[in-house]
């Protein structure tokens, strides 16, 4: 057993634990940093989907960088924590102990599977996405031959995977909710992006969900539908969602949220001012609605990383963490897609009063410059006074910073009337018009129906 | 003569006419409104650099669309307006007289030529780029066949057209002061912007100005350097910038600001309250500096034709223009520029107390997903409140949006202590990484040392 006394102890090796180091190491250069995690290699989690295709096409390209300078000037552990005893400050591994000051939970998460089909798990051709190289490994190595692939779960990482598996020539039947992303896009949205999957040649069984794993000894077969007709497949893949990896925060007796997150505070502090969490791992709530969100997100771990390691010795910035705004990209074919904050679905659920605007314009102009296409924009925006609480936009790889701009939008609280006189560079060979910057017709829009 | 009378009457037919008249029938569709413009065509005045490379290639393929639906609805007359009675709301053209309620000025700019220049301009091969289809064909036709061009001038409009000479395989030098765009960038910045220049083989002539153009007869020769060197060439263009064309609204009495633009308040009226004037010919001063500011910009103009058109009969939205960030962006080879706000230089020069933050990472995550580049930002702040006042990147084509979430910052007054946790959509085919986004890496550099 070695012995370890550190200042600042982390658990966990993602990109939350990563972006807490580093920033530690800048904020309190004098403190003693220590960072335990699982395994060696850390996969990038949003490159994951890529290693199913041809854009990676393997583990070791999805590698996470170890942060160079940084890693040189912390401890790092590769073990596996297995009790924390919070009162004591310490935590125990398989070969080391420690005594900390500050701990910092970033356990990530680990995929879910509804009960009806869990048992599936144990068929050999049966997967979920882990974030775990050896796991993501195995996957790979098992649908080499495996010809027809079923993918559960119209979220971002079943429509990658799906996607991806497509461009490497598999037979990929996607099945899933009312639409493509339906958590982050409206139907009015989606469609594009259903279309490009059809055009790909991913078959679509939408507005379904999959009641049963068929079964022939050890090997899946197929999937029985909630409608009752059945996909066959060779390998079956589950991705349904994932769950806060918790089990070594409940048992060191931390208040768990709804959702099974760690409880925290604005700061990710819990209710042991010495005692952080991050990540997935912890518990969040959504920016606008305010309501306990499972929305997990590698941007939304790093700004919440980055809050808590400023935290850590007393609040140096007040500026919490205030909620995830819920703000995802992709790429599907060759066209990106952004969203952020909530849908007009959602702000229907929600009994929100909301006002919306869409605009499609092209995202070079004149639009006869070379490789111009088309891009759209929707605003959402509470009637009463048209602060923009979501947005999705579809256009070139460009869109994949223009939801960065209405995501700050709605983290600065900014209202239609902010952005409608928004001055924008634009230039030809980048940009849409000046006359028809998506983001300000939208808004204007939107200032037109209030 | 043709008698009309009308409600609106906009002068121009730039982006900020259109955008008025656009912006005017939509908020005020019951009102008649008259749009009388020089030219039956009107060139996108960004797009004009690329008629002369192999982007566009052809002045044809960068004209304004005339807007539709709009146009439909407006009154455009093809004619130029030659006195305003302000007092009695009329405007004689050379074909028709006109009657109105409120009068916009988008009358835009002309070249400026500095005096000792200004007599080369009747040699046969020196030339201006003018916003004006039949000039701009006058210059592509000369240059056949004239294989050294000399470009003097190393704002936007010089650094592009050079550029663009190039890839039509011209002889170029560009001459021009302490070095490329440095009323936008920082030497830092701007050195990466000289190198692929250099690369690209166009000719620099750095810390210079054309003290005298050599002719003999009617044609240019070459250009006498300030250091006594003489560069020859076939053509000579004067990208020198541009001044406030006000030629009409001086003769109409209208006030004129420093720099000569015609002097408007926040909502884009002149003293007279019926009377606007917006875009390149209106007086403007900087959001940060509060100076008068020579910047000129389609997409200010734009903002400043929505404010105007908004506020043609009172103040609908009490959200004025109140004055140009200076945000631009522009392609040198394959990689985009973009800046907004103030310089370190100008900071200085202002004495502005500030502090900045760099970083530079790789537009993808992981940085082995194909096609991943360089991307670089610099945030200035305020040292005492943090707050973000100017902002300069450099990447792949993304950067032309990235530019855009610095200058909503800016808009905005947000602080770095605002963007440090910034929430982002990250994703690897699309965005560097969640743990190295650049904005967020700045803005931290920027609270380190604060």
């Amino acid at each position: 057993m070695n012995h370890i006394k550190t200042d600042i102890l982390i658990i966990g090796g993602g990109p939350a634990a990563m972006v807490a180091a580093a920033t530690a190491l800048e904020h309190y250069p004098q403190k003693q940093i220590t960072l335990v995690k699982k395994d060696q290699v850390a996969l990038v989690p949003c490159g994951i989907p890529y290693i199913f295709g041809t854009t990676l096409g393997s583990s070791e390209k999805d590698a996470m960088s170890c942060g160079g300078a940084v890693a040189e000037k912390i401890g790092i552990v590769v073990d596996e924590i297995t009790a924390v005893d919070i009162a004591a400050k310490t935590a125990t591994a398989r070969a080391h102990d420690f005594v900390f000051e500050k701990l910092i939970f970033a356990t990530g998460s680990i995929p879910f599977v509804h009960e009806t089909l869990r048992p599936a798990l144990a068929l050999q051709n049966v997967f979920t996405i882990d974030k775990d190289k050896a796991a993501i490994d195995r996957v790979v190595a098992a649908l080499e031959g495996r010809a027809r692939v079923i993918v559960v779960g119209t979220g971002f990482i079943g429509v990658e995977i799906a996607e991806q598996l497509r461009s490497a020539h598999k037979e990929v039947t996607l099945i899933g909710g009312r639409h493509l992303l339906a958590g982050s896009f409206d139907a009015d949205m989606a469609q594009e992006a259903e279309k490009i999957m059809q055009d790909l040649g991913v078959h679509l069984a939408m507005g379904q969900h999959a009641s049963e794993v068929l079964s022939e000894g050890t090997l899946a077969t197929g999937v029985r539908l909630c409608d009752g007709s059945v996909i066959e497949g060779d390998a079956i893949i589950l991705a349904t969602g994932y769950q806060p990896n918790t089990a070594l925060a409940a048992q060191a007796g931390l208040k768990l949220a709804r959702y099974g997150g760690i409880w925290v505070d604005e700061y990710m502090r819990t209710r042991n001012k010495d005692i952080f969490a991050i990540g997935d791992c912890c518990g969040r709530r959504d920016f606008i609605t305010r309501d306990p969100s499972k929305v997990m997100l590698a941007s939304t771990s790093a700004a919440e990383a980055r809050v808590a390691a400023m935290s850590l010795y007393g609040l140096k910035h007040l500026k919490g963490f205030n909620g995830t705004i819920a703000i995802f990209s992709t790429m599907i074919g060759s066209r990106a897609f952004g969203c952020a904050g909530v849908t007009e679905a959602q702000a229907k659920a929600q009994g929100i009063e909301y006002v919306s605007g869409y605009f499609e314009g092209m995202n070079r102009h004149p639009t006869t410059i070379p490789g111009a296409s088309k891009q759209s924009v929707k605003l959402i925006a509470l009637r009463s006074s048209g602060q923009i609480i979501g947005g999705q936009v579809i256009g070139d790889r460009e869109a994949g910073e223009i939801i960065n701009i209405i995501g700050l939008a709605i983290e600065a609280e900014l209202t239609a009337h902010h952005l409608v006189s928004l001055q924008v560079a634009t230039q030809p060979l980048l940009t849409a018009a000046p006359t028809a910057y998506p983001i300000v017709k939208a808004a204007q829009k939107i200032l037109l129906q209030r």
